[in-house]
């Protein structure tokens, strides 16, 4: 049960105000993004799960009550509207992409339909899940697909939670990158909280803790026979290299964190070669990215996994996503639909509950249709699900079904989509009963 | 109570390690930064408050010790440390330097000394709190710079929750954005759990969601007399300053979020002055950093408040800080002091246990010492001071206290350092026997 409080103030204010003027019949809000950010062709949408908890769970106690009521806004609001939060529940309606879903500029990753009231009061929850797990998913996607850009397999391990916004950015990045294609995180409370496998090796403080580098390794050999990755560099990644060659033929891997990466995995490679070790695994990390990975992959550098922290947790040369959620359409005082835009300079929106018609060629993605929900078009798949209805999940999901989607989805959608730089723009045309719409409005 | 799994892996394999084979002499750990993010010159300790609750608080629940029994590293691994984990609580010392201050790379932001597995294991939460929450304080600290250049009193409140890595890091970002000067939040659950003054506007949303603008106008004002502040460019800029005119004098300001805000604060400014409303404020939001924000006082745009949300909550344009959390001393087995040092390449760390010693002169900073704990620098104040001891927080403070406290420090510091591009780099010097230290660790 997470508290209503996390949301902005003017959310409650306008809630106040829509309590008090009767202004709460159905409305209907889409969380979209305007643009993809820097050098992204798509998002891979991801979040949902959390959403749908929040959304069920969602409550204003009488303590979030009482100090609202201290607040000078609300000193002369009805105690009517507190008895109205007092008893707030969400009882709308939620569509979705499922997530891990590829989708693009100006595409509904979401649909609230419910009273006025309730989709106001949950907006900045929302946009904040949605936001934060979409960009982390869509970075771990672009990390992945660097890494196997050769067609070989090379696993990406999400070590950031120490970078990350906070413990639980970091807990959820996990989350959010495994969805993404990442092997696995370090992160041990999301492993136990979703299932995804958690990787580690060892850190700098246990070989500065041990009386040597060899005692060092020894020891976290004899502890973890079957699981042992040593890490290398703490002294001098040649001796420490020829350390674990002295170790044996059972040590799964070794970590290089810094220094020059490339370099350094081709001599620690020849040497674990020239031992017989053609079996232990090369673990790079240290500030990697898409970029550097890609680079080493194209350079053919011998590594087996790449361990991929603050750059992926914070999707650092995009650190935010722009996702926005509004109001679309609601039911007027005597029921009728009335569809809304807006027009600010730069921030038009598409009025209408919408639905995103994708069409496929040869099992490759070539372009969807920005449709009004009730429009069908032939041979497209519709990509909003419901997800909640009347207040209540009415679909469940398994986060490897998430995955699963995002690395069938990723394998459909061309090429020129996924470029590290200056990807190609995906095409995505609004149907002509929607510019219609838009058309009518503006007068 | 927060659970110790959120940690990454290998702190809880090396945990099993130091505990197989006795090594749990007290440690000490210190967090700092190896280097200022991009155009820093400066930060401003933040977080330090969630470090004490989640050090007061860290346990592993028995849900979580059946979790990790689950895990192949673990298969091994003695019952007793187990049961070790089930007992577990921190029992160490805590120093760090008080929120609010101002530190400079290479200084220990905080010191933990403990039994070494306690040390260990609380290194990855303690990292993402206090590099995330340090990272939005010293953003803030920018911002308000910014809006002050003029030296005229301009508010900034953060806004930014619905693009912040999650509501959770949203809810800590206010936080830190009021220790580093902002004037408020807009995230109400900030305001109610730490006493930050909440604010708020409109958004399009209620405007669309009435008949007309000026509908949507009269009726908030009916509800807000006294704190309505209207946003007017749902549709046009000009026509919504026109309808704010129509409510009256007592508007307390108008929020302009698109286009070129500037010269639309300039417009709006005149339509408002001519109604004789020069109490009404003007509020300028939309994608705004300090960067902006600086350009718009110096060219003596007319705004009163920023609301600063995306760019504020992520440090878009240093979106993670680098902190590292590193042993520099242990206790060997006949009780001895051991200091460490590490000596990757570009990842040198200082041995000891560290003070930081600032010299002022006429009311500014001028450079600090780095010097070992033990050292005495005459005329000059040390800044790492204890908070928990044996386990139990020995010093309470409030978030006011660490705001004044940032305030006064960066008053203290001279322009150069706090310039928003290219700062100077403040004198930090390591003292002659931190030198020594280091050379004879190097034989």
């Amino acid at each position: 049960m997470e508290s209503g409080l996390h949301t902005d103030l003017y959310q409650l204010t306008m809630a106040a105000g829509y309590w008090k003027y009767g202004m709460n019949g159905r409305a209907c809000f889409e969380l979209f993004t305007r643009r993809l950010p820097k050098d992204r062709g798509y998002l891979i949408a991801a979040g949902l799960e959390q959403v749908i908890e929040y959304l069920e769970g969602v409550r204003f106690s009488e303590e979030d009550v009482a100090y609202l009521r201290t607040l000078k806004p609300f000193q002369k609001v009805d105690e009517g509207y507190f008895d109205y939060l007092r008893k707030f529940r969400f009882t709308g309606d939620l569509w979705a992409v499922p997530e891990g879903t590829v989708v693009f500029a100006d595409e509904p990753i979401l649909r609230i339909v419910a009273p006025l009231i309730e989709a106001q009061v949950v907006e900045t929850y929302i946009l904040s899940v949605i936001n934060f797990q979409t960009l982390i998913a869509t970075k771990a996607a672009r990390v992945v697909n660097a890494a196997q850009l050769d067609g070989k397999k090379r696993r990406v391990i999400e070590f950031g939670t120490r970078r990350a916004h906070g413990p639980a950015a970091g807990y959820t990045a996990a989350r959010a990158a495994y969805i993404g294609g990442c092997d696995g995180t370090s992160n041990v409370a999301a492993g136990k909280r979703w299932g995804i496998p958690v990787f580690g090796t060892a850190a700098h403080a246990w070989t500065l803790a041990c009386s040597s580098e060899q005692e060092a390794f020894e020891r976290y050999y004899a502890l973890y026979p079957e699981t042992c990755t040593l890490l290398i560099d703490t002294y001098d990644v040649i001796s420490g290299a020829k350390n674990a060659v002295k170790v044996g033929k059972g040590v799964l891997g070794v970590r290089i964190d810094s220094g020059d990466l490339a370099e350094q995995a081709r001599q620690v490679r020849e040497i674990l070669d020239a031992a017989g070790m053609h079996a232990t695994r090369i673990v790079l990390s240290g500030d990697l990215n898409e970029y550097l990975v890609a680079g080493m992959v194209k350079a053919g550098v011998p590594v087996d996994d790449f361990g991929v922290g603050t750059d992926l947790v914070v999707s650092r040369d995009a650190p935010a996503l722009g996702g926005v959620y509004k109001l679309v359409e609601r039911e007027g005082k005597d029921g009728q639909k009335i569809y809304t835009a807006k027009f600010s300079p730069g921030k038009v929106t598409l009025p209408g509950a919408k639905q995103i018609f994708r069409q496929q060629e040869n099992g490759k993605f070539v372009g969807d249709i920005l449709g009004l929900a009730f429009e069908e078009y032939d041979g497209t798949s519709k990509l909003l699900e419901q997800f909640i209805k009347d207040g209540e999940c009415c679909r469940k999901y398994s986060l490897e079904e998430a995955r699963e989607r995002a690395k069938d989805q990723l394998e459909a959608l061309p090429e020129e989509y996924k470029q590290l730089e200056s990807p190609a723009r995906y095409p995505v045309e609004p149907s002509k009963q929607i510019i219609q719409l838009l058309e009518q409005l503006k007068v």
